[in-house]
Formats: structure tokens, sequence, C-alpha cells
């Protein structure tokens, strides 16, 4: 990248040049260079818009139309030298535009900052993000809802405190997970009508002198609104800020679902089996198949939440209207953005290729007292106040774990020492088909009801 | 509080009471117990359900809620006894329900678990603190509005960097501000209909075996919606944390706000008056007037910063469903609500009463060349482009930044010798009241936006 | 808590009083009063000193150090009441001690201002919290090494990415904790050291014109050494944010052990037995024994790298010298210091008490291929090349996933499939203890290794 | 970078190949690349170590140094393929060295894992670091005692809450930074101790069956000690944490200094000249010269504070050893260090460039009432007590904001109406001078400290 010449922008006032290391230091381009297409676009509409309200000759705008068009080109196809000393992607591309067109080129920033500018493109930017990574959560929530109609009968124990709870479906729990992403995919759509405000006519921050037509530009660009306070439009970046927030959200479920994976995969567990092509190996153990991708997916969700404090830090405390500071709002939104596709597009793939092993869990699921609240339940319907039956249930557990044997291993006699309203008909209720059709209600673990959520999910995908 | 009695919900299974120090760590009433109201709603609409569905008779039913009433009136004089022993507000609450009405208080707990008890009590809780906040949002923003329309003509510097960029009017910079804080109030309105799902019924994690009618607690408790799922229904936090970021956003605009409030009043700025009532003096420097409210606002972004934080990690990598972890969510809550709602209160009070200081302001926006943009503009208007313009204005600030004269300040024949297109006229644009004027469009600094802006401002708090 | 009065200690230049929700907002003496004992600590050295310098006379200074030895009395008999109108710990002491002696009350804030009272009092508190975590870290510690040397022989598997990896001893697992939290030791012991340089005197911000004698307050109150900048002494609070990040660092390793210890205690793992004291049960499930304690600590993190969090935003962009931002650095101190005490004094109870259960843990080492890797070094010393030994032993891991062997359970014959290398001593290698005698160096995890560790474990203790 | 071929170190095992999306997701060799040199050095130390204790022969030894060294050549002339389908900068060297010298390649990777090999590397890479820091630390520190010599004298208004509080001198400001650097550089130095604790030989996690002599490699490293546990050597992440915490710390001082340049080039302020050179201009506004330096430093300190959240959350609850999860440490640790140096790097060399406003400082200092606490000292030597002294000039005070006066241009008769103890020797202590020479002990403002600090610090940067 280029730093040999210093044809800035704002040379005028100045008596001598930027330092080199601080024209380094405070350059932008090689980060914000990602945003080009965006900038571009932006561009176009300005011109288009200063052509309509008379500011450009309709020729002017179209040399300027066609010579943006041809830089877009040209970096697409890796022919264009990116200068340091032009510091950032705007400088660049109107520096290039003014080489080609000549004169003309240099009449584009009328009416218009760096500061309106550079919020625009990043809001086109995130815009475009979003609606990628929305793309991804579908994907990832129907093959949640295909593993979860396949195994909506699977049994498997349910957990609080990592200690057996109570039976639950398979397929249950993976629509735990459907509802997560439901409220991260809204999060992320309540973020993108926020954002898709314009803040380009802001100028600097106090508006123009120049006739601009706002509504045009923004009808050109997709956005729904103009921002309504100019000082505003150019400070603001909560739409950084809420996006990271929801990213943290949206990461903070991927590691809950990492770090059960990585739990399911281990050899204590074995409830299911990840694909060889999920998974690498040691270069040491030779045994080794190591759930890579959940792993790396939960250490992720780390520099997200990190994305999001620096950002909330950036802004804290600034006066308006924009300062430097808010260069600094590219690289943690670029990668929070980044992170959260990826790892969504991981899952996306990786999830319908689990494997459940129904024998383990069935087994595990029968271990560890897991219909223990059946049985108080049971009592409950024999006339006992709950909390009565919960201490009798208590006390039977004690005498399960002394003698090695769980609820329904016990014969009746055994039950009816602790309670003598125990009768044969106990035996349905221990039985882990019995626990999980009996929890037949909305949102409950029942079979009957897994199909149900099924179809609700795939109506709510459909709608989308 | 009293830590004497061992009186526990789940005392049946285990050998030993804990240890006194593990009581005391692992209780949550010291805190909790601030959710006393919602509890007892929750158990109210609970035990109604129970009735219906024929699980509680009305009579039973009916002992439950006097004796639930007499208990929320019992907390409310300061007659009640809060336990350590008894762990959280629920066990307090239902024990002494158990005290005064006997056996039936036992029957409260069918069908439900302190999973989701608490999970229903915090989002009960915080819909309310919500509608608080948003409360005083309105009554804030209502001030701003008031600020507007009287200083819709008060120019002063806008700054950028931090240094004097174009002449802005106050009500303008008060607009800024306005729009920051609808965002806010938006965010919360989206985080309230996101937590106005009813979790209760999930019971500990899979439901439960009683014939409970979800759709009645959820109409009495107006709640929009029963959740979807009951292993998700007792371990998201989601709303928690969305409505930490929320606030942190919130409390990064005061943070804002703040800022220019303290550099208002410093001597170097003397913009605006604050009046003794939100100030505070120095116990060794007599002459002190410190504005201690912004100044404390400021830092106390950085408290709810962290409670988003601490709540993050909190959930990062928990498997389902409800771990122990999870009673870590109620403090950092409690905390960021009460910190945004007194400091949006603390400055819904304040904005009505401060006092910009017309002549400093309007003597400081004079200086600093804060109209060379508008200079440039002139010679666009004279078929320059912009970028040479620009150069040209660089060179008489350079020029007057050398000689102590501002542009208004030298002779045409000064300006002459940067542009020979420059002519008599150029000093109406040099003006103040030129400069802001001329930004009329919609977003733009000119008086006559700003006042169309506090039209829009007052139709959308009158439709709230 | 009084309000009603409004005697403050900076009224002359005021003409209004402080608005009531502003004196409540602004007041701190809810939550610094904790440091009343510190501030008593100091008045009486600095009356000491000033008596010493002659701006008090010795009849002065007993009279003052009598009334602060009493109201100190006060205080811890329940019997002062603390009123918000007088802001905090400081202004509420003076009073009562003007109160009590009258005018001589009023000499004592000669040469000092709250700036560096404050600042003096919370280092002091702070230096005596470090000291009490210091010795908890020291007996959670001694637990640990009792732990290593009762279980140096005893076999558990070793994982990395929570699958099995190598054999261990738990033994050698205790002191992996062991040795993070000698670095936790460190970090505190270098925190002590640098917030042990004394405040007092800088005054307000920029020192006094009394001629105090800042090396005898320092030497009163044990500081290594006065503080070289006045400005620097009011304005820096790294001491809390070092404190508050060495406390997340030991209260991230807590929630290792913590995930550890909830893994172990699982149905599925079941390595360790938590006595019933340090566990919990649930409301609605009569089975559950619920590792409440490490679950509660590794939640606790979260609030600690909350606090660390907002101290850093709180200070950021700070301008010198104090603000009344920093007002909000009391309650995250507060807090983590407490975090971290209770959690580490619940550890250093609880870890002397898990029993590991030496059957399971030998049992799960013995799956999984834990030996692959010896026999990969075998075939090194064979005369193989790591990476092709590496290889072999894969070929072979692979064919005992499909015949459901392990290596030790496959016959020489089916070994030589992948190798004719292997010998019949090849067996020596896949046992447990073959294997994990054979990382006989220092660091690694054979017995004697473990039992020299503890040896220098316990003399490390020992010269604390 | 190629994806094209799959020879990874541990394919043995598996029926699959990775799936080339999880490929790229997983590898880590795009940024860990930049560890070439240090893990180059760490294997020739393991070589070199295998051949003294018998593992490889000298010649096998020799072939290896030299084919690494050639490497490390090539990489460094731009000549080396990093290729993504071999992981990570371990194995792309490893490969490299197998094709250059043969199945001598494939030994060098006995008796150590990737484990511990990429704990040494980034060790050895944050020591270099560090001291690369230390020396830019050292350097700014230099350029603060120059302008602190200089301007020993300099007056200018000290602030607390930003309003006017009392004369002090801008050597002594300059002062307060240098304190905050030094405990900055104490800090790092510490965390240097602690990181420089050999972790190789810790294997994979428990050790190896190689004689190997880690006091050898850990010798030939620069390592002060042998890390004494494997499992904690391979898992431990604290060094890069800590290394956060202190660049978080030095970041936030920054942003400290960053806030007061930008508040002293305000139009408002003035009180200093940054040169062009660390200035940039704007593209809109023809008259700006921002100082993007200290905003863009303020700024940058979010990112730091980021990724030391970042890296908290990815420890929170790992079990040990190592987890793919710890591949995240990297990113945030480079950014935090390349951020952390190039600020100061920044700032070292545009401090010793700042030009104080000596006239502008001066009267903002006569401005604000600046000398009251001289006058209530000078009240309280005439014997009067401190809190009525402080009393009565606030009356002073007042009247001097209504009058339009400060202290020192009332009339004797003027000032003699709040008390009569004032005599004509009163305006000796409202000058500044007066009042910063007052100010006279260890500490303080006065220029005579000034100097003396100045000595002192000169002998610290001496002693580094």
């Amino acid at each position: 990248m280029s730093t040999d010449k210093t044809n800035q922008s704002w040379g005028g006032r100045f008596s001598e040049p930027v330092d080199a290391f601080v024209a380094r230091f405070t350059a932008s381009v090689t980060f914000d260079q990602r945003l080009y297409r965006h900038d571009i676009m932006g561009s176009i509409a300005h011109a288009t818009m200063l052509a309509k309200v008379g500011v450009l000759t309709d020729a002017e705008r179209d040399t300027i139309v066609d010579g943006l068009n041809t830089i877009q080109a040209e970096i697409e196809a890796g022919n264009f030298e990116w200068r340091v000393d032009l510091e950032d992607v705007h400088m660049n591309i109107e520096a290039r535009l003014t080489d080609r067109i000549g004169i003309t080129g240099k009449k584009l920033h009328t009416g218009r900052s760096r500061n309106d500018q550079v919020a625009t493109d990043i809001r086109l930017w995130l815009r475009d993000e979003i609606d990628l990574i929305l793309s991804e959560i579908t994907r990832l929530q129907q093959g949640l809802l295909g593993q979860a109609e396949r195994e909506a009968e699977t049994i498997m124990p349910g957990f609080t405190h990592l200690q057996t709870a109570q039976p639950v479906t398979f397929g249950h729990h993976m629509l735990a997970w459907f509802e997560m992403l439901s409220r991260d995919y809204e999060r992320l759509v309540d973020c993108r009508k926020r954002l898709n405000r314009m803040p380009l006519g802001s100028a600097a921050l106090a508006g123009t002198t120049y006739p601009i037509d706002r509504e045009l530009t923004c009808k050109l660009l997709g956005f729904d609104v103009v921002g309504g306070n100019s000082l505003d439009g150019v400070s603001d970046r909560d739409f950084a800020i809420e996006f990271c927030s929801a990213a943290s959200i949206a990461m903070m479920h991927l590691s809950r679902f990492s770090e059960e994976l990585v739990l399911w995969t281990s050899a204590q567990f074995q409830f299911i089996d990840l694909p060889d092509r999920f998974c690498t190996g040691s270069s040491i153990m030779p045994q080794k198949k190591n759930p890579d991708v959940p792993e790396l997916v939960r250490g992720k969700s780390g520099r997200v939440f990190g994305a999001l404090m620096g950002l909330l830090t950036l802004m804290k405390g600034q006066p308006l209207a924009y300062n430097k500071d808010n260069q600094e709002d590219k690289e943690p939104l670029f990668d929070a953005a980044d992170t959260l596709r990826d790892s969504l597009r991981a899952f996306a793939d990786m999830i319908p290729a689990i494997k459940p092993r129904h024998a383990i869990m069935r087994e595990a699921a029968l271990r560890g007292f897991s219909t223990a609240t059946d049985l108080a339940d049971y009592l409950v319907r024999r006339g006992l106040p709950f909390r009565d039956c919960h201490e009798i249930v208590g006390h039977a557990v004690k005498y399960g774990v002394e003698t090695g044997k769980d609820l329904a291993e016990m014969s009746l006699e055994e039950l009816r020492q602790f309670s003598n309203q125990i009768e044969q008909d106990v035996f349905a209720v221990l039985t882990l088909e019995g626990s999980v059709n009996a929890r037949n209600h909305i949102g409950g673990t029942a079979p009957e009801q897994v199909r149900a959520a099924v179809v609700r999910g795939q109506e709510l995908l459909a709608g989308r």
C-alpha cells in the first residue's frame, strides 16, 4: 500500500505535512476499504440527487456514475491501488475518480462530508450483513426443526444443575435452541429497522447550504426514513452497538449449544456422534477426535462480547458531533459480524448431521431418579399436599441411593414403606414414556407437543 | 435476618444440614425479596388457574389468595421476618402462607417449580420497571422539546473534534439528544415486547403432569403469549441482557449529554448556567460549584456496562436448563434498572432548568472561522469545483490565523487575494444567521427546521 | 437515614439548597459508611501530624482523637445516625465530631480535602481486604496440597477438549489448581505493593499551604511511600482497577474449578462426592442434590468481570484531577472484594471435603484409548519417527472404535496388524500405572512428581 | 493461501476429511503465522535438548536446526507458502521442514505437543512485545520530564470537576502523567516476570515419557523457571489476561491525557499548540485542524478493554486442560499489544512537541477564584477554624460572582466585609505565584517540588 504522496483533501490550511507514522496510525483505509461497494452506491445516489436538484448537470452525473462503476470494477478485479496517504476508502475512491474523469470528480463531494458519508456507508454495509446473518439463522433453525421432528420421541435425561432432573425428549431440547434463535432473529430485525434511517445530508454536522433532496437519496438507497437531526446523524453509532449486543446474545446462545455438544460427545456422556468432518485430531494423541467447531464457537463468544464492550467504551462521554474516536467503530463491528455469520454457518452445516445415540441417552434417563417428580405428582393426585409428597419421595430417593436402586426398580412393598398411598398403578408413571407423555401442554416435553411446536416453527420460518 | 431454622423445601433426601456459611452464601432472599409483589401476583394467578382446572377447590383458592394478600400487607407494613434459612423470596412467602393457612398452603406449589416461578417474577418486575423508565424518558424528552422551542434561534458553535466547526442553533443541539432518547425508547419497547412471554408452566424444566391452563395464567398476568418451550422457559435470561444492553446505550447517551454539560459549565465555555440545586460544592475550595449530577451520571454509565458484561458472562457456556448460576441475574439487573431510572429522573428534572448564555455562545460562534464552509459553498455557487474551493478557503484561514482575523473581519480585498470570484455579497454568507438559516432542509440546523422538528417531536410523544 | 437537615460543608457560595432527590442521588453515605474505620484511622494520623507541625495544639489533637475514638465506638455499637444530607462518611463523622467536641472539630480538616481523604481511606480499606483474601487463598491452597498428597496415586482420565486424552493423577490435577492460585496470590501482593502509596497531603489537587509532614502520616498509616504528585494522588484509581483485574482472574480460576466440580458430580462422571452440606435440593424434584456452591461461584465470576469493566469505563477519558465520577469507584470495588473473599472461603471449606471415587475414575481412564500416546512413544523408542508412529496408532484406534476394544484389550496379533515393531512388552506401557509413572519429570503427572510438588508447595506456603 | 491438500498431523483415526469451510473456520495460520520466529526459536531449543538427552543424534539435531534456520529465512524473504490445510504456524513449519530434510523432520515433535508448543511460543512473543512497550513508555516519560523541567514555573488553572480549582504548574501536571506511566511500567514488569515460566515439556497435558531435560530448554529460551504442573502449563492463559489488563490501564491513562489534549486545543481553552504534523483536517470545513492523534488514542482504549473482556470470557468456565477455545487467545492479545505500542509511540513523538501558551493559561488561572483556598488558609492562620474560614470565603465568592470581581480584584474594604481578620498582607496569598509556591511539600505543585520530582524521575529512568 502506497504512502508516498501527500495529496490530502484538506491541505490548504496546514504548514507541514503529517508525520509518516501518524499518517499510518490515523489512516483507516487498511480496514475501511471493505466498504467500497457501499461507498460507491452512496456516491451514485448522491450524484443522482445533485443532478436532480441542479447542482450537477446530467452529463456531469453520468460521467461520475460511469467513473464510479469503472472504479468498482477495478477494485473487484484487484486492480486498485489503495493509498494510505489518502487516509480512507472515501478519499481513495474520490481521488481515483478525479484521476479518471478530471475536474468533474471534484464536484461529487458537494453538499456532503465524510462524516455523513461514512455513517451512510456503514449502515448500508451492516444492513447487508444482517440480511446474510438472518438467512443463516433460518437455515440453522430449519436444521433444528428437522432434528426435532425426527427425534420427537427420543428420550434423554433433562438436566438442571447438570444433575439428572426429569426425562425429556431430544426433539424438545432441539426446540429450546430454536426458541433462542427466534429471539435472535427478532432482535436483528429490530436492529435493522432502527439502522435503516439515512444520515446522508447531515453533511459535517449541521446540514448543508445546497438545495439537497434527502427524500430522493433515501429512496434510491432503500432507507426507510430520512434522519431527523444532522448532529445526531454524524455522531450516532447506536446501530453498531445494538448490532453487537444482538450478536453477543446470539453468540451466547451458540456457546450454550456448544457446551452441550462438547458434553454430549465426551466419553462420559456419548449422547451424540459428530461426523468426522466437523472434528479435528491431535498432533500427539492418535486417538483424539475433538469437537473443535463447538469449542471454537464457544470461545468466539468472548470476542463478540469484547467488541460490544469496546464500542460502548468508545462512545462513552463523547461530546457531539463527530470525533475521530468514531473511526474505531469499524473493526469491532466487522469482526462481530464475521464471527456471528461464520459461527452460524458452521452450526447450520453441522446440526443436521449430529446423530443422537438413542440407547445411551435412554439408559442415562433411566438412572438418576428422573421420575421422582412423577411419583410426587402421583401422590398429589392421591390427595396429599405437594410439599408432603416431595418429602416422601425424598426419603424414597435416599433409600434408593443407599441400596443402588432407581425408583422403578423398587418393589411395591419397598415403595409403600414411604407412603401407603402407593398402589400397583404407580409403575405406569415411573416409566420414561409415561413421564414425558404426561407433560402434554403447550411448551411441555411430550412428543405430541414437540410435533405441534415443529409445525408452528415451520409456519414461522415460512412467513419470513 | 434469621438463619436459625432449617426448614428447607427439599430436605428429605439429605443426610446433613447445609453449612451455615454456605446457607448465607447461596441464599438470595437478601436481594430477591424485592420481587415479593410480583411473586404474590404470580402465585395468585397460579392458584386461580389451579382452581379453574380442578387441582384446587374454590375454597382452597380463596384461602390461598386471602393468605397471600395478607402477607403482602405484612411485608408492606414492615412486619415480615425474612429468613435466610428459607433461601429466597418464594420459600419465605410460601412458608409464611403455610404458617397462616395450614396444609392448604402446601398445595400452592403444585404444577410449578421455583425455576419457572422466579422466571415469571422477574419478568413481571422488569415489565413494571420498563414502564417507569419509559415515562421518565418521555418526561426528559418533553424538557428537551421545551428548550428546543425556546432556543430555536439561539446560535452556538457546533463542534467536531471539539474544534469549532459551523454555527448551529442550541435548539438543534437539544433535538440531537431528543433523537437519541427516541431510539432508547424504541429499544425498551422492543425489549418489553420480547420479555412479555410467560415461562410459568415450564415447571422445573419439562412442563408438568397437571392439567394446567397456561392461557389462563397468561391472561391473568398480562403476558402477550405463552412460552413455547419449557427448557427454554426456565433457562432464558435474554430479556435481562437485552434490557441491560438498551440501558447501557441509554446511559451512554446520558454520558454524552453529561460530558457536554460539564464542558458547557466550565469557566472556559460558560455556555450555560446550571441552577445551584443540581450542583454541590467543595469541602476545601469555597468558590467551587460543581456539576455533580452530570458528572455522576457520566460515571454511572460504567456500572451499567458492567452489569451487561456480567450477565453475558453469566450465561456464556451454561448447559440447559436451569443452573444455580442464574441466581446471579438479579443484582446486576436491579442495579441497572435503578441506575437508569434515577439518572433519567435527575436529567428530566434538570434539563428544563438549564439556562443558555446567549451572548457567550454567540461570541464563541463568531470565532474559529465557523463560516469557512459557507465561503467554500459560496465559491461553488460561482462555479468552482468543491475541492478547489476547499483549498482556497484553507489558504484564507491560514492567513486569518496568522493575522488574527476571522473571515468576516477581512476586507474584500484581503479575501480576493485567495479568489477573484469573491464579491461584496460574500459578507451575507459569512454571518452566523446567514449560515444557520441556509441549512434549511429536513434535519438541518435552521430555526425553521428546528421548529418543524419540535412539532414532529410533540406528535411523537402525544402518540405514546 | 435522615435527610431533613442541610448542613453541608460548602454552603457559603450557594443561593438555594440542593434538590432533595439530587441530594439522595449524589450522596454516597449509604455505601461509603463502610469505610468508617479507615476514615477515622486516617483522621487520627492527620491530627497527630498537625499537632506535630504546630497547626493543632497537643490538647486539640487529644480532644480530636478521643472524639474520633468515641465515634468509632458509637458506630460499632449501632448508635450512629448516618445522615444523607451530610453526603458521605467523611462529613458524617466530622459533623458528629464537631457536635461532640465543638469548634476544635472544625480544625481537623485543615490541610486536607475530601479528595485526598477518600483516596486514603479506600486504599487503607483495600489493603485490609487484600490481606483477608490472601489468607483465604492460602487456606484453600493448603486444602489442595492435602488432597494432592492423599491422592498422589489416584488415577483419573486427563482431558483435552473434554475428550479422554491421557491418564493423570488426581493429585496432579489438584496441583494445577494450586498453581493458578499461587499466581493469584502473587498478583494480589503486587497490587498491594502498588496501592500502598499515600495520597494524603495531596489536598484538593495541588497540595496544601500548611507545613505538613507527609512522611509522618505515611509512617503512622503504614504506607510504604509518600505519593509523588498531588494531581495524580487525588485522581488515581489504578489500584481499584488492578485489584478488580486480579480478582477477575482469580474468579476465572474458581469458575474453572467449579466447572470441573459440576461435571465431576454429574451422573455421567460421578468422579467425586460433594458432602451434602455444600449442596442444596430442589423444590419440585425430590431426588436432586445440586452442586450449588460451585455453580454459584461460576456465576459470580461475571459480576467481578463487570466490576472491572465498570471501573475501566469510569476512568476512561476523565480529565484531571478529581471528578465526581470517581465516587462510582466504591460499589464495584466493595462487591468484587466481597465476592472473591466469600467464594474463596466457600472453596477453602469445601475442597478438603470432596471425596474422589477411585474405582469410577480408574474405570473411566481405562476407556477412551487414553494410553494411545504411550503406544506411539513405544514405537518411537523402536526407532520410528514420531509422526509415523502417530499415524500407526491412529489406525489401531480406528480399529478399536470399530471393534469396541481399547488398546490394552487387543491381542498382540491384532496390534501387530498396524506395526510389526510391536512386541509382547508393549502391554506394560498400555497400563495406567505405566503411563503415569513414565511421566516422571518436573511438572509431570507421575506420583513421585506429585509428592515432590506437594513438598515445594508446603515450603511456599510456609514462606508467606 | 492454499487449502487444497489434506496432509494433517492427525489423520490416521479419521474416516472423512474435514469440511472445507470447517478447515478455514478452525485454522489459525492466518493470524498465528506471526509467531513464526518464536516457534522456530522454541523448536531449536527443543531439538538441542533432545540431542543432549539422546533422543536425537547430534547430526539429526544439526539437520533440524539448519532446516529451521533456512525456513526462517524463507519466511522473512516472503518465499514461504502458508497453507490453511496445515492449520497453524506449527504444522506449516514442521511440514516444510520434513519437505526439506526428510524423515528427520518428523522426529522434531518427539516429547512435545502443539499444546505446550503454542503456550511457549506465545509467551516468548509477548515477552518481546513487552520489552518494546517498556521502551516506548520510557521514551514517553523522558518527554514528560523534559516538558516538566521547561515548564516548572508555568502557571495554569488546576481543575476539579472541570471547574477552576487552584493554580498549578504545567510541569506539575506533566508529572502527574509521568506517575501514571511509572505504574504502567511496573505492572508490565510484574506481568513479564510472571509470564517468564516455561510450559514446554508439559506435552499434551501430562508431561511426556521421554527423558527430557526441562532445565536445559528453560535456560536456552531465557525463561526464569520451569513450569511446575503440566495440566496448568497447557491451559494457563493468565499472562495474556494480565497483559491486557495492564494494557487497559495504560490505555485508560492515555485516554485521560488525550481528553486533556483535546480540551486544551479547543478554541475555548487554547492552552497548547499541537504541531500540524500530529493533526489532520476536514474534507468539508477548510479551517479545521483536528487533534486526531489524541482522539484516536482515546477511542482505541475501547478495543483494548474489549480484548481484556474477551479473554476473561474465553477462559471462564473452561475445564482443564487444553480446549480449542484457547485458540481465540491470540487475536485479542496481538491487537492489544499493537494498539498499546503504537499509541505510546504516537504520544512519545508528540509530547515533546506540544507548546503551552503561557499567557492564555495564566489568564485562565487568574479567573475562577482559583485562590479562594489560599484565602481560607490565610484566615486559618489568623486562628479561625477551617470550616468557618471556608464559609467566610464562600460568601466572598458569591459577592464576586455577583459583582464580576475575582478575589484579588476586590479592595481590602470589600474583603473585610466578610471577615475583619483580613489585612493588607492578604494580597500576597491571592497571587498565582504566592499560591503555587506555598504548596511546597513533596508532591505539591510548587516549582521547587516540580524540579525535585524531575530529578527523581530522571534517576528512576536511569535505573531501568
